[in-house]
């Protein structure tokens, strides 16, 4: 008998090209969180990992310079059916961008109780006015991305 | 007897120069919406009007420009003891970067009932979960601001 695999968020491809981004990241002295921007078809459009300190810029996080670039590559402001992959559960302001930007489907792979905006907080997706909702799927390689972001924040602490 | 006007927002100096933003932003084609990012000493540090269209980018709302040029020219990712003065109340994504940037006040002209995250909507300065919550002044040249939103979205409708 054979054994098949189930398909298995755990080793996600997707997932695997963000949390790349979220370790460079890291390299370079960021919070290590990473993104990919997928097309309908599941081709990457762009990928990134935070920028905030070396652009000197408070907002350069992953999932906003992800989903600026794709728009910017297909040359329109809304990603219809596009999925935004990051590492960690999008803060208020990505959350509302990615809202802003029409993408379908958001993945992510570690809930963040303090900072984040989807699961947590103000829970921008439910929103009363909130005019577009993308397909929420969360937890994604969460082991993974979870301890690559408290690591991190252990060897800041010394 | 001297009359002395006192100070009023009807006629501050910083939200007119961000209504000449928003101005010229709808003669580009854009939603009307201007900002402007004011140094602690009161200094204009940066003028921005919407560019959505314009840089196909969602996320080019005349605040977050403001914020990302103001962090640039200072060379840090903090905006301490800076004001933010934007036309309209900011939609959730441009209130969580304000908090981002660490803005010291948040001015703003009409307020946006549909998709306003300040005074409606989430109200993330509420949230408990907010690092930094600005002070905000809502409701300066009010009328100014929302006449000149009202005519752009008539003319759009014909």
């Amino acid at each position: 008998m054979e054994l098949r695999a189930a398909p298995s968020y755990r080793t996600d491809p997707p997932m695997q090209a963000a949390l790349r981004e979220a370790r460079a990241a890291g390299a370079r002295g960021e919070v290590p969180v990473g993104a990919v921007l997928l097309a309908p078809d599941g081709r990457v459009l762009s990928r990134a990992g935070n920028e905030v300190e070396q652009r000197r810029d408070a907002s350069a996080h992953a999932e906003l310079l992800c989903l600026r670039a794709a728009a910017v590559l297909l040359g329109r402001t809304r990603l219809d059916g596009c999925s935004l992959v990051a590492t960690l559960e999008p803060c208020p302001m990505c959350a509302a961008a990615a809202s802003h930007f029409r993408v379908a489907r958001l993945v992510f792979g570690a809930y963040d109780p303090k900072g984040g905006g989807v699961e947590h907080g103000p829970r921008l997706y439910g929103q009363p006015g909130c005019l577009h909702r993308p397909e929420v799927i969360g937890g994604v390689c969460e082991r993974e991305a979870a301890t690559l972001l408290r690591d991190f924040f252990r060897s800041l602490r010394g």
